[in-house]
């Protein structure tokens, strides 16, 4: 245990592209639990595109972070001491206590993670809010039905891996789209997708017409930009766009035209939006299905560490340009249930 | 009775607005009703804005009608001899029997409709499609709730005056979008809208801010173009749009970008397209539940009635313009239920 505290603060809002120059590794002392809190140290912390936005003073769902304020995430930690009925020191726990070594936080925002259900690590991904996503965009709103073709992007990410492989389990035929020929072929052989696409590749619009010959029921919307001009108009009648995020836009300062919505009237589309913050409430009925998935195997995943606290920034602005291969996760210090 | 058959044809494609040398007037036999056929005359043609994609080769919904074809759309008409046995001589029907005087139709694919429940014309308008798509799409779609705000475009169009009636009915605050100082006054005095906008004012979006201080929850999508471009970035979270129709596009021979679509997912919009002919089998659900409202006076309607067929390209070029003023309803013979 260091004697420390250390977190990372935005030290000004980034103009575009995030620079390590935009954070701020500071230290302060390690906090003491009030009433009803827990005291923290965290194993691992989550990044995730999302928190481009939060850098962000554009209006947004959510409030941005405050210049000089610490970076929110979510993290999965370790409780030191508990001021909390419900907690006991050496419980684990995850929640969103942000970019730090140590947090003070109320119990009661805090879900108990059993280390015996799952690793630990996949509390922040495939059993986490990533994987609660993907779950909550395919049943509210894709809804692939047997036979149907799905387009996932980003697919080997955090969110897109999920999707892809609850859409093969629902009956659709699903194609992904990622960065890299590494992540195509992981996607289609260790994650059983039906068919993958390199946007690197270049000519993304031939490279969808040979994937889907019977054209797009589902998109899964995680980029924007040139795969989503690509997908649109191979969009069949009554598809569903599941807008869960437009990666490519994030670092704009302004963004571009979309696509001319007559096509919407015409196929009769279904555009939909959704944060899954909205809906996590549903967390435990979601792990409640995928854990038993994940234990038996059905259920893959992968995982992209970087080790200590200080290479969160580097890490992130490489999350944006889709560096990570798998979700990707800082170890914040050793994690007492993995051996070795 | 005239002795012969008149339709109009579509003479070639129009490019870009359609123009009266698109279409040709012809004479033709009376047709002989086949075994199951009812022969028609007709009383009223209903002329729509969808009718414009029919006329183009254009990859749509529908086929588009051939050159050379009579056009499409629905009449009210008056059984003259029927071998069909739900109907007989003097009952009236209603069905897409196409542009012309007399038609030869399967009785299975015709409306019996009663002179006694509702004027014999509103099978074309408020009781028929227009009616139903407005049914349709705020049930399915736009659900608006109490307190919710409603905007609808093309406000005193067939559809959009039922949609901004039946919103109102729904609990919620409705504004209309429509051109001219006498439509604005129309939908607020007569239909009891809460709020107008005049489109051909200008400054749509100070006009928007004004009329709707609390955003906007549900758009009925009537147009595209300007009001579009105005209303979208004023949608609240969870709003919905519905996609009925984009009447300032279908002229246009290519299509301008539509908006970026990050904000679906940073408000959770929903944006949805139907087509009213995808749900015709609920006609019978509408029409129980508007008919009684029309009688009693709560559902008011207007229509726009032009004598003679041989009007009917002119006035379907005003119906691309806005000219109309209500259900634009071409009187093909008098109708016997109307005195005077």
């Amino acid at each position: 245990m260091t004697e420390e505290n250390r977190h990372v603060l935005l030290r000004r809002r980034p103009q575009g592209r995030p620079t390590v120059e935009d954070f701020e590794i500071a230290s302060a002392p390690i906090p003491e639990p009030g009433p009803g809190e827990v005291l923290l140290r965290g194993l691992y912390l989550s990044l995730d595109p999302y928190m481009r936005g939060r850098m962000s003073a554009a209006k947004s769902y959510a409030k941005p972070v405050e210049v000089g304020a610490v970076m929110e995430g979510r993290t999965v930690g370790e409780v030191l001491r508990s001021r909390h009925p419900a907690f006991h020191e050496g419980d684990f726990a995850t929640g969103g206590y942000g970019w730090q070594l140590y947090s003070a936080v109320a119990g009661d925002k805090l879900l108990r993670i059993d280390p015996d259900e799952a690793p630990l690590s996949t509390a922040l991904g495939v059993l986490g809010m990533p994987g609660l996503t993907a779950y909550i965009g395919l049943t509210r709103i894709g809804e692939p039905k047997a036979g149907e073709t799905v387009v996932v992007s980003a697919a080997s990410g955090a969110v897109g891996a999920v999707v892809g492989q609850l859409a093969k389990r629902m009956g659709a035929r699903v194609v992904g789209v990622a960065g890299g020929s590494a992540k195509c072929r992981y996607i289609e052989k260790d994650l059983g997708f039906d068919g993958s696409i390199d946007h690197h590749g270049g000519e993304l619009e031939a490279a969808l017409d040979r994937a889907c010959p019977k054209g797009i029921d589902v998109y899964w919307e995680n980029v924007g930009g040139a795969v989503q001009k690509a997908v649109f108009p191979r969009l069949n009648d009554f598809a569903r766009m599941v807008m869960c995020g437009m990666i490519s836009e994030y670092n704009s300062l302004d963004h571009e035209p979309g696509p001319n919505l007559w096509s919407v009237v015409r196929k009769r589309l279904r555009i939909e939006g959704f944060i899954v913050s909205d809906a996590g409430e549903r967390m435990g009925e979601y792990r409640q299905m995928a854990a038993p998935l994940l234990r038996s195997g059905a259920l893959k995943y992968r995982e992209d560490f970087v080790d200590g606290l200080e290479k969160a920034p580097q890490a992130f602005i490489g999350l944006l340009e889709g560096k990570n291969f798998g979700k990707l996760i800082v170890r914040l210090a050793p994690d007492p249930t993995q051996k070795g």
